[in-house]
This record gives structure tokens, C-alpha cells and sequence, in this order.
């Protein structure tokens, strides 16, 4: 049995794992706001209840959502969880000194849970984009976890689109983030919106562009609306380009779409496909698919990363 | 010894080199435009040239300006050669039963020489960007040429860093080619030229926008010209953007210009580290330097495919 947590700004969720990478067991606890220090003592009390009568475990992994430096093992800084420099591994290593402790980048670890159980299976090398509030991702090449050449790790939310465009928080201007993510999409919802205000997604916000969410402009565009449309027709424009800059550079067997905006589905990737068939160098290239798992994906991928390990 | 040959449209140049990568023999026929079928003919006969007198010859390389099938060993297309579809790999091989023979991409194999005699010596990972007409380029990883998760090989010069600007030659639009190139920088400076008729940067081209190509960017922009400085300006932080994108994505020890531009030494490198600083996610991130070897990186890079390819 492997367990993996995915450690959240509100919660942190504990997945035990089989062989066949089924989910036999679930806990879940609020996170410790106002002590993110007990965080390794409150990790080993939930293992200990999930492993609770079980034999043996074989690993335990953490998935967090911040940069990692993998040769330390350290969170050098996770802003949701207030970790800054904080070496979690060893910290949660030393009350299970039985038991390996594995640490990943949540969105990394989303990457591994496809490979191994989803939509990357059978593929040496993937990438995964998760369209959500911002965008997530990571990449596989080589049938491993690509965490960079210097073990920066890799941030596929940052690789510039759009250099004439807008500043992104990171300090950069016009990264894939600032035109792929859910958010880039309902901004430009509703700056049509305000601009067309007999359009559908006008009438539907009633006039309150804050109402406008990604899903908002997905569901006017699928009803024909045309100002929806054309917003949802520039996304598609961006997530294709995304997806042939990596193709360009990475050349990988399968780049998947997860997070919010991917419920879209066929919608969704049925434009992307064609665009990226159009503007792409290699004829033979990149299969575009949905990721195929959710929200669980961090457990999982967590209790992966002794596996991948392995493979060094 | 190993022996490598750069095939061009205009010349095939072939070099003979040492275990130390010192270059101990070279030859040069022009490229036979009238029946490029002839090729493999003419490479044995340049070999058997080179090679007299010495015992042994470890390998020949095969450095060919287009895209491979890595699988098959043949070239797809290299349109300046007319090659399209050529199983040249074998056909060379077939003429020299004793000798293994290679075949790589010219732009790939000169980041291959710069990893073993180049500015890439040391490192483990390292991306080139040769800043010619054309913008070229490899990647290493893991200390072995990178050729794509699906052996696409990679287009440096085609990830989009400009979605919103000019339609590329490969039928993407912004792609790195069309801002970072050489090309891209001339075209700038004539069309600055054009609405700044007092710039010295127009004086220089005395009316004639045909004559301004990157060299009298840089001269003018070195001369403190305000209207070329302003174009520079806007080069070196498309190259930083390129810069940036493949940092997020490779995290790579060292990134390196080559080709044309590069000649513009600090004065180049100066702007753009300042901008990649900036710009980067990571604070420890990749060097920038300038490529260290010139014309003959792409015939000792065809010499080392043989060790590359040991490395496997």
C-alpha cells in the first residue's frame, strides 16, 4: 500500500493506493492555518489512522503546492500553506523512520498520477496543462518526472505566448497563464461582455462583469451566442499556440487539458485539434486529450513518487 | 580519429578531428545541385581522402540542414539540399561497410559540439539558439542531445512567443523565429528607419530600407542612435522572452546564442541577462553566454554523434 497527501491551502487529503492504483482509503483534515509547523506531526497522525491494521506501507508521498528544491528536499515557498524555506520531507521523515517520505509539486504529481493511471498511459513523455484559476502543469519525458535541468522544477504556466501582452504576477508579461488559464478565459468574457451588451453573455451576467466565469462564456458559446463565441475562439487560438510551442520544443506523445475549462470537452478540444494540426511543423505530432483524472489526482500522483524514483 | 561533414546547399564540408576534438584534416567540395542522388558517392570518396594514411576511422558523421526520421535514418525534407524522403544514413553506409556512420540535424549537432569543446562544456543541460536568417538551435539534456519525445527532433525557432504578431514561414503566427532572428531584427531596423528619416539609422541606409540588415542595427545602436537603440531594445527583450520560455520549461544550466547577431558580443548579452533576471521565475536560472565555436560546430558535431549515441 502507498499513501500519498495532497496539502492544501483549506485541506489536506490522505489517499491510500493498491497495486493497481485504486483508492482503499481517504482522510481528510482541515489545514492548520494558524500552525503550518505542526503540519509534519498532523501527516504522520493521518497515516497512522489510514494505515491503521494494514501490514505494511510502502511509501508516503507529499504533494505541495509551491518550488521544491528536490536535492534538499525543501519547500522554499508554498504561499498558500506559509511554508517559506521549510524542510517538510525530513520533518515528516522523522516521526516514520520505517517509512521512505517522497515530496513533489502538486501539479508535477497531477502529471505522474496520468502517466501511471490516466491519460499518459503507455507514453514516455506528456504534458499535462491544468486550466484552472492559474495554470498548472508538468511534464513527463523519458517515462519520468521532468523537474528541469538545474531541479528548478518546471513551470508551464510561465512560458511567454503573448510578449506585447499583459504583465503576469510572476513578473513576466504575456505568459501562457495570462491567456490559457480559466481565469485569462472569463476576463475576456467580460470585457466582450461590456463591449456588447445585447449579447447573450451580457444579458446573463446582467450587467455585473465580475458574474462572468469561464463557465459562464463556455455555456453562451455553446448556445451560439456570437461575442461568446469569438472569446472562446481566441482561447482556443492560445491553448493551441501553448500546446505548439511544446510540441516544438518537447515533442511529447500526448499533451493533456485538465482543471475547469477541460470540462468543456469535445468543445473544447475538437478547435485546439484542428488549429494545432494547422500551425504545427511535424505532420506526426502531440495527441491533444483531456486529462482523465480529477481532484485526486495529487493523492495519487503523491503516492507515486517512490515509483518514479525508482526509475532513476 | 572521427570524421564529420556538414552538407549544405552550397558546399559539404567535411573535417576529420582527435580524441582532444582539435580538427587534424579538412575538406570542401561544392554541393552537387545537379544530381543531389550523387551525394553519398561524393562523401565516401571525401572520406577515403581524408582518412589516407591514417589506421582507423572511428565513425563519420552526417550533419544535414532539414528535418530526420531518427528511426529510419532518413532524411524527410532538407529543402536547400532537394533531399525529401533520402535514406542518405544508409545509402552513405552501404559504401563503407567497416565504418559506423550518423546523421543528425546541423543545428542539433552544433549544441552537441559546444556540450563536448563549447560554450556547453560541464553541463548537463544547455539549450543553443543560433541567431542567423533563420533561428536555430538544439537542446541537450541529461548530457545527450535532445531529438523530441517522438522523434520529431525540436524547432527552436518555431515556439510562439508572439501570438498576436506576424504569420511565421512554418505557418504558425509569432513564433520565435519571427523575432529573434536576424532577419527579424533588420526588418525591425528598416522599419524604424522608414518613420525616422533623421536617424542615423536611416542616413546609414541612405533611403534604401533593402540595405539595413542586423550589423547596421547593432553599429547604429552602439553608436548611440536613439531610433536603432529603441529597435535593439525591443530585440533583446524578445531574446530574453525566448530566454525566459525555455527556462520555465527546461530549466537548462546554460542557454547560448550563436550565429550572426552573436557577434554583437556584451553588448548584446549585457540587456538580455539584465531582462532574463528579471523576468525569470527561478532565482538561480540559467547562464546566458555566447556560443564559442562558429562555421565548424556543425562538422565536429557530426563526429560526435557516434559518443552521443553511446551514451543511449
Amino acid at each position: 500500500m502507498r499513501i500519498g497527501f495532497d496539502i492544501g491551502g483549506s485541506h489536506i487529503a490522505g489517499g491510500m493506493f493498491d497495486d493497481a492504483h485504486r483508492r482503499v482509503g481517504f482522510i481528510e483534515e482541515p489545514f492548520p492555518r494558524e500552525a503550518p509547523e505542526s503540519v509534519p506531526k498532523l501527516i504522520a497522525d493521518m497515516t497512522a489512522k489510514l494505515a491503521a491494521g494494514k501490514k505494511s506501507i510502502e511509501c508516503v508521498g507529499l504533494a505541495v503546492p509551491g518550488s521544491i528544491d528536490f536535492a534538499r528536499g525543501v519547500v522554499l515557498h508554498a504561499y498558500n500553506l506559509g511554508f517559506h524555506s521549510f524542510p517538510l520531507k525530513d520533518n515528516v521523515a522523522a516521526l516514520m523512520p520505517e517509512t521512505p517520505v517522497f515530496m513533489g509539486n502538486d501539479a508535477d504529481v497531477a502529471a505522474l498520477a496520468e502517466l501511471y493511471a490516466g491519460a499518459f498511459m503507455g507514453a514516455q513523455s506528456a504534458v499535462l496543462l491544468t486550466l484552472g484559476t492559474g495554470l498548472g502543469g508538468g511534464i513527463i519525458l523519458r517515462g519520468r518526472l521532468f523537474t528541469g535541468g538545474m531541479g528548478n522544477g518546471t513551470e508551464t504556466g510561465h512560458f511567454i505566448l503573448d510578449m506585447h501582452g499583459e504583465r503576469c504576477t510572476c513578473g513576466s508579461v504575456g505568459c501562457s497563464e495570462t491567456v490559457c488559464s480559466a481565469t485569462a478565459l472569463a476576463r475576456a468574457g467580460a470585457a466582450a461582455a461590456a463591449s456588447a451588451r445585447d449579447s447573450l453573455i451580457a444579458k446573463r451576467s446582467g450587467g455585473d462583469a465580475a458574474k462572468i466565469d469561464a463557465r459562464t462564456v463556455i455555456d453562451c458559446a455553446k448556445a451560439g451566442d456570437p461575442t461568446a463565441l469569438a472569446v472562446f475562439d481566441e482561447y482556443t487560438t492560445a491553448l493551441a499556440s501553448a500546446a505548439v510551442s511544446l510540441i516544438h520544443i518537447l515533442d511529447p506523445e500526448v499533451i493533456a487539458f485538465g482543471g475547469g475549462v477541460s470540462g468543456a470537452g469535445d468543445f473544447l478540444l475538437t478547435p485546439v485539434r484542428a488549429k494545432v494540426d494547422e500551425m504545427s511543423f511535424f505532420p506526426r505530432h502531440a495527441r491533444i486529450e483531456l486529462a482523465s483524472l480529477g481532484n485526486g489526482a495529487g493523492m495519487l500522483g503523491a503516492a507515486l513518487l517512490m515509483l518514479d524514483a525508482g526509475k532513476a
